[in-house]
């Protein structure tokens, strides 16, 4: 089967902090030969321990400057962007043309329509017809989808940890009433940056909300729930004074009164057999930490109101579940590894 | 003019988190001398400065055991009380008959009803006439009836956050669809405790909701808001891993669409002479940093969907406008001392 | 008495963190009038709230891009320079001569040998002549120097907080042997400022030593105690995951064995009636957060060996006592006004 | 070859922070296999998970309360023990009777002298005979010791940062000069406990020395140095606000001026071919993220003064270097497995 081969993969943008876990992911997985490693930051060769001394699995390996040639003379089949939505954009349709599988972990391709895409990346899309072929790898949404997938777009953290607790529900909740996403990050999210307000002074116990008019990450929610612009569904997210983990908490309403069995009964066809979603007790939720450095999403709901409305919580690590490690699952389905492959 | 007079005032539970920003903030209070101090840490007289050495203005007190006797011998004419709701339901009426004023800042007096007070407290209410008497001190909203009120309780931290925002709008709001308040709380909430679930070690890089299928400062909103058990209002706790401050986000549908210039005209009209509410531009909204150590909410909005449905973000510091300050905002209405006095 | 009228003051850089502080500071002082500030943050005027939103004092206040002529038309008579060592030498030099007192919070004006200066700063000091001239205000150790001085160097953090505890003892402690002063800073220290090295996701759960080999606050603390290069004292810096407050553990060898009332004593001569700086009793060490957000200094210590070794710990908030605070400790000396006026 | 063989491992004390980690590495050791888990927590049987839901790999085990048969009844050949030093003094005679191995990462058998130990930790010895033969498991050092030894004590995390920077260099550091290791350790190391000193609250934007006049470790540190106790070698321990790590800045004079390179000679010597000691380039020196949550230490090394003074600084996790998998390291050694079995 020679799908099972090992993969030669590469890496743009692996020394972010999305990147980096990536490497330090695919350093130590057996299907994987890592042949090339892109940075993320400026022009110059780096050795990878001296960014990210704690991943002790790159210890010897260097990121050299991105140029497409020295990715294609390295002979990778199997690329991962890490890099910003614009350069993925490119890049990635350039890559296809030359044969190779592309798990894009920015936003690039998760959009279908390139209008809404233009409307919240600001820019116009370099590969429209792609848009509509890049299958959105919510991994345990797609597994059929993703095999033998050519371009797979790794989806948000922030819809990640949306979509898992409310897909399996969306049958019982009632969409023509308010669904409240009220979601909390950690400072990663924000990416490795220079500037100001992610500076340690400003951010050490303080708390805040932003984007609350409207976040890039609600419409690709709305799309893969199916859900009109005219449906009240509203995202909102916080930014919380801790490096790693996102929590959603959920609030909906729904048809009819439901017991808490009908909720566990989904979830348990959902996710039963899914090694990276746990799902809890009814009336137990998740806390960050549950989840942190760990490739899993923790799901827990209450019910109020006898069973008319409930809360449903959701945490994972927001640079592995909602970035590196699902890219690690979309990686395996693609090429018919094990799921957990690389993971456990 | 006799109420103008300086009050002698007497502190139990000095040595909390609240009680010692009370006691901070009355040590320079121009009209209240304090006459003594009761510890909420076990059987020993402690110097203040041994607890709190941050608060200088405690320099050279002294905090003792609590009795009643030491109390009324004290002299004090009004009685704060940041004792547990049990020990200030039994002493609150004591005290009323002794002809003390009693600014209560337990939750022993904020609930009107006695069978909904059994239900969230545990225990039945020792002194359930006091119940309709007392004043619920949200200071913006009950000036009047404060003026020489003999019994104040004060708000919640969770109400203050979420009353001051919805109080102005409440004609606007449609309370037949959900309205969500997802509040975060820091830990000093939670009071001086020795609880490993409390512990830096189980918290720093954390974050969590609790009591997620029901919180006792819901029903004092309910109460506050005139809601009845059916309306589909929902409160989520959850804890941040920062020491002090508190942010609500509350989501709310409104009747029909409205404009911002509305709600900036209902906000003035409650808030435009109040000096410890502020009101940001909309579309603005405040962080926890902009009010932490200050008696001060800061107060934000957005409106979503043309109009037709809002966010509101409310920040205070829990243990000042969510505790200790309003205490005194409302001290100072009691007995027509200036608003500000001793809080800028 | 002339000196006690009120000051007409500006502040250049009153927008980073110190320069706030001491904006803050200034807008309540019964004898100092703002009269203009002057913004660290780029070219625009910027009203203060939206900077700092939790200093309620400064509502109403704007900070305008810097203009000497701006200065100069506002009619200050004082001046207080939180800006850049490069920009407070040329400025400070220039205001002097047009008759103005000028209180430096930068390095410009603290070192006295114009080559230490250099080596240190990497430039060549413009006013090498005002480097005698000017006060080095460690207030509690130059009150007569302060009186009517022009030009006051007010001390970096690490010195005040090195300089503290070990001036009163220096009859005491053998200079032959090594003395080391390992110290801790709070992140705001750096500055306000969009460097990666100072973003949260890098410092939170982090701690690090820095300048080891060589630190420009160094060669202050070895002119303030009289030492020359071949004293073995050593100072070492690290950085804290907090925003504000330093911590200095210095470790000395005693000229021969001492009992805990020689250094009581000690203290008690150099601090007794200074109302900045508290000295606990002998074994009790102080932790920041007992001088975070105040002006003081806590002094404790340890005999170790039988009273041959011992260990100093001083603890302040940098922004404070470290900068804003002390300048006004200084302001207030050098107009003869109340030591701590403006301060409690 | 016998030792091969997969050993029957026991942890008493598994669920504290400590024992959980020694637990999730054994977990998945290829030659452990994991036979019984005893609480540190009270008298009830717990779910793993429960209590560390983020250690996937002990989902399904459960910690019971401990008793000595149920030990014994579970066939464990090798027991780690996990619990206070009272418990595992006794606890410890008692299982090498009955023939187990046994690795002890409390204090128990440190010190070789019993007078010592009864000094520092308040109670006489039970088994004193055993304090001789225990081999004190700095791992790097004593790795003959280790073969086949029957109890190991492994050495607390302060000791470990101390002394691996500085044992290598012992032959050119003056001890007749004031030594001094000013230390910092994250609150893990204080265990998992209900204790206001250790909460958030107070913890959290705060930093302190502790046991400054004396603490448990240092004599550890000096029998391993060698030096009595007239030695001026100082022991300074302080509190981090972060959960994991410690970083030891040790400050010593040279018995003449040394060259970079003899440092790096003799740290070559020691750890070359060490998988868990990294030793940086002369004038670098690590943070503690660099090595949080892996098993290795980092050191670096800064010159003063023409070589004649140095300052090392060595970091560690001390749950994992500082405990648990240096617990494992020794594990290794004693049974003949590859030194990072199980650990990388």
């Amino acid at each position: 089967m020679t799908q099972l081969m090992t993969r030669r993969v590469a890496i743009a943008g692996a020394t972010g902090y999305s990147g980096a876990e990536l490497a330090a992911i695919l350093a130590r997985h057996p299907h994987a030969e890592i042949v090339s490693l892109f940075s993320s930051e400026g022009g110059k060769t780096v050795p990878f321990h001296k960014l990210h001394p704690a991943l002790a699995g790159l210890r010897g390996r260097e990121a050299r400057p991105f140029s497409l040639d020295a990715l294609l003379e390295s002979g990778a089949d199997t690329v991962f962007l890490a890099t910003p939505a614009e350069t993925s954009a490119e890049l990635g349709a350039r890559l296809l043309e030359e044969g190779k599988t592309v798990i894009d972990v920015s936003a690039a391709f998760r959009l279908r329509d390139p209008e809404t895409f233009k409307q919240w990346y600001g820019f116009t899309h370099p590969a429209p017809n792609l848009l509509a072929q890049a299958v959105y790898g919510l991994t345990e949404w797609c597994q059929e989808e993703l095999t033998g997938a050519r371009l797979v777009a790794n989806p948000g953290c922030y819809p990640t940890a949306v979509l898992l607790p409310l897909k399996p529900l969306s049958s019982l909740v009632n969409f023509s009433l308010p669904v409240i996403c009220d979601a909390k990050s950690g400072v990663s999210g924000a990416g490795k940056k220079s500037d100001l307000a992610f500076s340690f002074s400003e951010l050490s116990e303080n708390f805040k909300a932003y984007g609350v008019a409207g976040h890039r990450h609600e419409p690709e929610m709305r799309q893969e729930l199916g859900l009109c612009g005219g449906v009240p569904f509203s995202f909102v997210a916080h930014l919380l004074p801790i490096v790693r983990g996102m929590l959603a908490t959920i609030h909906v309403t729904f048809k009819k009164a439901v017991e808490a069995s009908e909720i566990e009964n989904l979830y348990a066809a959902a996710y039963e057999n899914e090694p990276f979603v746990t799902v809890l007790p009814p009336g137990e939720t998740p806390d960050v930490r549950s989840v942190a450095r760990t490739p899993r999403a923790a799901i827990g709901f209450c019910l109020l109101s006898r069973g008319t409305r409930g809360v449903l919580i959701c945490t994972i690590d927001n640079l592995l579940k909602g970035a590196a490690s699902q890219a690690v699952q979309n990686f395996n389905r693609v090429f018919g590894f094990e799921h957990s492959e690389g993971l456990l």
